[in-house]
């Protein structure tokens, strides 16, 4: 019998999927794309990272995440024998103001993160969806979430608010930042690895799909690019980043553009993709000769440099900079842009190692890092640790 | 006869005046404010700085922009003894994309102008009025306007674009940057007084009730804090600054709110004035013991100093920062919130040179200067040029 933490990572067209043993060991993994499309597409891989075989599947099999759902773990089932899962955790984009550790689901606790949908519209139902298809493929089986925000709860007032009127912090406008699975993993990778750095000013670049930065100092984040949405900060695959508030009465005033247009050329035309007219895809950029793909990576990287100083700003300094993230890991000509002319801070690549996409990449007094995150594992531990409670 | 020429900045309910002699030296300022109220008010000044006498005035002499600038001119014309008006100079807020040097006002540049009402619609209309009040005031006599966008239009790419689709680059959507005559006039000063920093890495800090950062870089500006809009970068009196466009989406999705709801909250009710709950005003945050006068002045002061950090890295390091506005200029605490824990950057502050707004207020490698800024001399200049050509 294979006692499992099951972990759970339901967006609106994708799942991840993680199986751990309980000593957290890596069992297999599971990634869903696409799904209620005709091309959704499963991908499974073993402990050792490799392919595992896939099952064959009716058309129906990816209709839905619930259905999505059921196919993977049919086909854990089918790799291993008398799996029982014992726990799954889920990751959640938003536990708002007063959600800041993993905690065991309860009916309470999914009404509270309903309420929290209009913070996160294109995120949290999803999220929740997952919940409820977990409960009932497992039932009686503890349920555990975790929440993207919660790294960031303890900012210092400056990097939690907007200057609006106060009322607006009081009902939740804030800087709420995301990511926070996988800053939480990234900096127990430091105190493990690193102790004396990460006492220190790091700064993490998250860079996927989606894309922020975080700044920690002695362990703890004191401020995110991210803010109140998926939306702040960065330019990200399909979305903008930060953006003058202006542009959008621009569009609503001007182009007479509801929010439901607006929200879709944020969130989906954006970001590379707008900027290039290309890709969103930071290999395809890297591998095109248009002009337009180089200038969508210079922004990006600009962006990024500039996000650097900002969050040294409010570190009072830097001692390192991580990298990770899909383009963190594997971008060595992102990585480059990013810190070309970044001797006036101290920091300065070794070109051999960036381009090897090695641990240590850096060559001046600031270390530079690249660290492959993993936001599964904290999603198992948590959950791990929830149950023992 | 004193033959003078007259420089005008007309807002939604103010009214700058200067008065200046063919040689640049001011005769004198005029302000008024509140213009369509009851309590809108007149301030003359003379060449040393002292209240000229202020003439009796009907209610009606300050009803519109237009009755304001007759008034105006009427005292003006009692202290100075057969004034001629040889050319009057213009502020306008937006030049658009081909706007980028002061140039002589005629009828087709009016139309062309009104066309970006659109970008600036609380700024545009005004400045144009004003133009129309003096054409009107002045028949006859050469009108030049001068572009608050003008001195920023040199960016670079990355400096200049948000990342949308192209098509919204292509229509004008872009990062223009405001504050461009007092930019300009700092680093006249620079380059007059200070050539060596002149010609190097420096960042200016224009902080009244309009509040923005620029990056220069050899006498050119490569970055500002100021976007699109007058609402981007910093936070201001009224204003919100940078604001997560998701919240945006959140206020017209969950809230109901209009374009112009919208507006007013941002333009109007946000900034320190909405953070403190007390005031726009500095110096009667300064003045108070409430905490969220304290909090509002630090949030100010954690964004400016976010955005010195985030302008080094534009610059690839720093030479110099240079305080000026209404704020810049007379707050000894603002800027001692700025520079403290700004050590790793090589800022520190003289405590005393601080207290006293001496031009030279640093005390480690950055050079920190306090300097008056002077945009109506600006605009005097550039209408001096274009008569000359």
């Amino acid at each position: 019998m294979t006692r499992a933490i099951l972990t759970l990572n339901s967006g609106s067209s994708s799942l991840k999927l993680g199986l751990f043993d309980e000593d957290l060991n890596a069992l297999a993994m599971g990634h869903v794309d696409r799904i209620g499309r005709r091309e959704a597409a499963m991908k499974l891989t073993g402990s050792d990272g490799a392919p595992l075989p896939l099952p064959e599947t009716a058309p129906e099999a990816f209709a839905t995440n619930a259905a999505a759902l059921k196919t993977a773990l049919a086909a854990f089932h089918a790799d291993f024998e008398r799996l029982e899962i014992v726990a799954v955790g889920h990751r959640v984009v938003h536990g708002g103001i007063d959600h800041a550790a993993p905690e065991r689901v309860t009916p309470a606790l999914i009404k509270d993160l309903a309420r929290l949908a209009p913070f996160a519209p294109l995120h949290q139902p999803h999220n929740l969806a997952g919940i409820r298809a977990a409960i009932d493929a497992f039932p009686g089986v503890p349920q555990i979430v975790c929440y993207d925000t919660a790294f960031h709860r303890g900012h210092p007032f400056v990097s939690d608010v907007y200057a609006l009127p106060r009322a607006y912090y009081d009902k939740g406008v804030r800087r709420y930042g995301f990511h926070g699975l996988s800053y939480d993993y990234i900096n127990g990778e430091l105190a493990r690895r690193e102790p004396g750095l990460h006492a220190g000013r790091v700064v993490v670049a998250h860079l996927g799909s989606g894309a922020s930065i975080c700044a920690l100092k002695g362990g703890k984040s004191i401020a995110s690019s991210l803010g109140f949405s998926a939306l702040d900060g960065l330019p990200m695959g399909t979305r903008s980043g930060e953006l003058d508030p202006g542009v959008v009465l621009y569009l609503m005033d001007q182009e007479g553009m509801s929010a439901a247009d607006i929200s879709d050329l944020l969130y989906k035309k954006s970001g590379l993709l707008g900027l290039s007219g290309i890709s969103n895809d930071m290999r395809t950029l890297e591998a095109s000769d248009h002009p337009h793909a180089a200038q969508a990576i210079a922004y990006f990287a600009f962006r990024i440099k500039r996000e650097i100083g900002a969050m040294a700003a409010a570190l009072g300094g830097l001692d390192g900079v991580v990298f990770c993230g899909g383009i963190g890991e594997n971008s060595a000509r992102l990585r480059a842009e990013v810190c070309a002319d970044m001797g006036w801070l101290g920091i300065a690549l070794d070109p051999q190692a960036n381009a090897q996409d090695a641990p240590e990449i850096g060559s001046d007094r600031v270390r530079v890092l690249v660290i492959p995150t993993n936001e599964e594992i904290v999603i198992a531990r948590a959950a791990r640790q929830v149950l023992s409670q």
